[in-house]
């Protein structure tokens, strides 16, 4: 397989188009019918795409892996997700549409009660509510650090994101969350010396706080987790010479999309509003990343049926995507919800990939057992990619 | 997967042999019919050997990715093509059976005419005669430079090949080209401090160069690109203790099995001339690599027909080879070339290995199609050799 710089060598930029369809926690497993979501569902369209297109199983990581968002979505754009890490305090940055930029260090905070002694008492500050967590975070604003500015922005309940924005800032910072109640919150540590700067920017926010917050109850301290920096990755414009652009109802998505370099274009909160944006900005862009969210949350739900109705939206749904005629069309999942699971897993998850130039596999229908014996085979998601810049016949040959 | 160090350690030398068939281009695409060049042929022998043997598609690079003749092959002869480059310069002298050596820097020349101000106005020089090529290339070869030995062969019309043989040589250095009419002439640098050496030999050939033709008309100087490097691959003999040979009847394919190592037996233009090769020197090697040129021609030239009429031609031949009764023979392609792209392409090639010791799957036809399903699976073509060597019973056990 190439390195990501020696695709970056063959790209080329022309007028054909792509749409990679993601269907969030796509795969699943067989309910008390025997049948997965996918293959109860009716689904004509996509199986006629299947029908027409090659077919395969992708590993989002790895197999056995079970991927969280990030590094499912990572995957499917290309990135290897193994050495691309999104930390826990981007995701909740880009959770909340925060805009993430390049040399940032997120960390995500919680609202936490402290006695005399310093010691927690509650981890959650008995879950204040948002509004007061609002208002908490106004406090914590007011709060001036040498070396970096301090961007606070308030999440749910207890839950909030600080940013330092500086020069010279990298992630590799412990905790100063003691995990468990009975405990004094602990000093943020550097893993290396390189580090140090920020475990420094932590500890006066800490101190900082504490002052700020010493009046308030019940939340009268904060603990921070998950340190990390923007991943700065090679952006889709860099590499694939792309104009690409991004339709998600959610914030994650939006934010992971713009790590990639896309642009995020304003959606409603339906699958026919994302597909109306597909429409309105098709002519615009020669690559669309279209997130389908709820097939996932009924996974996560355990609803069975949720799920398969998701799935029959946006199957019926899909001619209008097609109208388009996207030189190649992509459907896949950032990894599998089996509902019977109620969680992400490590299945790997059915991919159908339609162009005027793939090679169709005997695949007449978009499910897991179908999909298994598809012409793609199995191979990691990371290989999309290429697999469909190929199709749009957007990569020069490799090597004379 | 294994490394070739790990491999060479496994590898023990034993009477058996080995036939590796390439059909260069094999791998095709549906035409108007629905099927494929391979699907289309009339090929008893191919879909007989399929289902004696064991069927599976290679990617010869990696999903997605188009590979030119020398990552194709390399791919076939076991050594990952996206580590060991071959180059241009080194590409176009084994095109032109110029013996290549270990440590050469080899460059793409161009003859190209320039005006009193030195500004390029042909590239091509009008595309001169070979004849006057080679009589220009007379004069270059009077040129002598401190450090290394000059070299200089004419290719085709403008086209010429310059090798710098002489110790510490590296590539890396940057075409002299402008690549277009009404810039003068680049002079050519290093991309790092090692490639100083061949810059300056680089330069000095170029001034050379100019007083040389300074006389003559359209071609009164030189352009040159494609500065590589000999890419000094393990040999067969060194990696897998194999006596190896080649039958090819175009001077790239026996340049590129040079560079394994393989020594290149004379043969004909033909298919039929190739197996009479081989059949004349069976006794004298264990592992035998055969080219089959003009199925990839055809299909460059967009020619389905004359492609299926190869395929046809081969599998008429085939008995004569399986006579000889190799203990392992492989067919399979360095690459796709579909008559409807009339190019080279990103799609898996299909591979059929027969030997005593295969476990047969239930692959009955040579196809695109049957052999997506076949016991091999899908792989990287840089695993053949190792397949091909533990069928003939030549790799050790790995471990204790």
């Amino acid at each position: 397989m190439l390195s990501l710089d020696q695709i970056r060598g063959l790209s080329r930029q022309t007028p054909s188009r792509i749409v990679l369809l993601v269907i969030d926690g796509l795969g699943g497993l067989p309910g008390p019918s025997g049948k997965s979501e996918l293959e109860t569902a009716k689904s004509p369209n996509l199986d006629g795409l299947a029908a027409r297109g090659i077919c395969g199983m992708v590993d989002p990581v790895g197999r056995g892996i079970t991927p969280g968002s990030a590094p499912g979505h990572l995957g499917l754009f290309g990135y290897d997700p193994a050495r691309h890490i999104v930390g826990r305090g981007i995701l909740e940055a880009l959770g909340i549409d925060f805009d993430v930029r390049a040399g940032d260090v997120a960390v995500r905070g919680n609202f936490c009660t402290v006695d005399e002694n310093g010691i927690v008492t509650d981890r959650r500050a008995g879950r204040i509510s948002t509004e007061e967590n609002a208002r908490l975070c106004e406090k914590l604003r007011s709060i001036r650090l040498d070396g970096a500015d301090v961007l606070v922005e308030p999440v749910k309940e207890h839950r909030f994101v600080l940013v330092f924005r500086g020069e010279g800032l990298t992630g590799g910072v412990s905790d100063t969350d003691p995990q468990q109640a009975g405990l004094a919150p602990v000093p943020a540590r550097p893993d290396t010396h390189r580090g140090q700067k920020v475990a420094d920017l932590a500890n006066g926010f800490v101190e900082k706080a504490a002052q700020e917050l010493a009046g308030s109850r019940p939340a009268n301290m904060v603990l921070l987790r998950g340190f990390s920096q923007h991943p700065e990755l090679p952006t889709f414009q860099e590499l694939y010479r792309l104009n690409p652009a991004a339709i998600a109802s959610y914030p994650m998505y939006r934010g992971l999309s713009k790590l990639a370099g896309m642009k995020v274009l304003e959606t409603g909160a339906t699958i026919r509003d994302e597909i109306d944006t597909l429409k309105q900005h098709f002519a615009e862009h020669d690559y669309f990343f279209v997130h389908v969210k709820k097939t996932d949350s009924s996974g996560e739900d355990g609803d069975f049926d949720a799920k398969v109705s998701v799935l029959e939206e946006l199957d019926a749904l899909l001619p209008r995507v097609l109208e388009l005629e996207p030189d190649v069309i992509v459907v896949s999942g950032d990894h599998s919800t089996p509902a019977v699971l109620k969680a992400h897993s490590w299945h790997p998850v059915p991919v159908v990939l339609y162009s005027k130039w793939c090679r169709p596999d005997g695949v007449k229908e978009f499910s897991e057992r179908a999909c298994m014996s598809g012409g793609l085979g199995r191979f990691p998601a990371m290989e999309i990619m290429p697999l469909a810049m190929a199709n749009a016949l957007k990569l020069a040959k490799f090597g004379a």
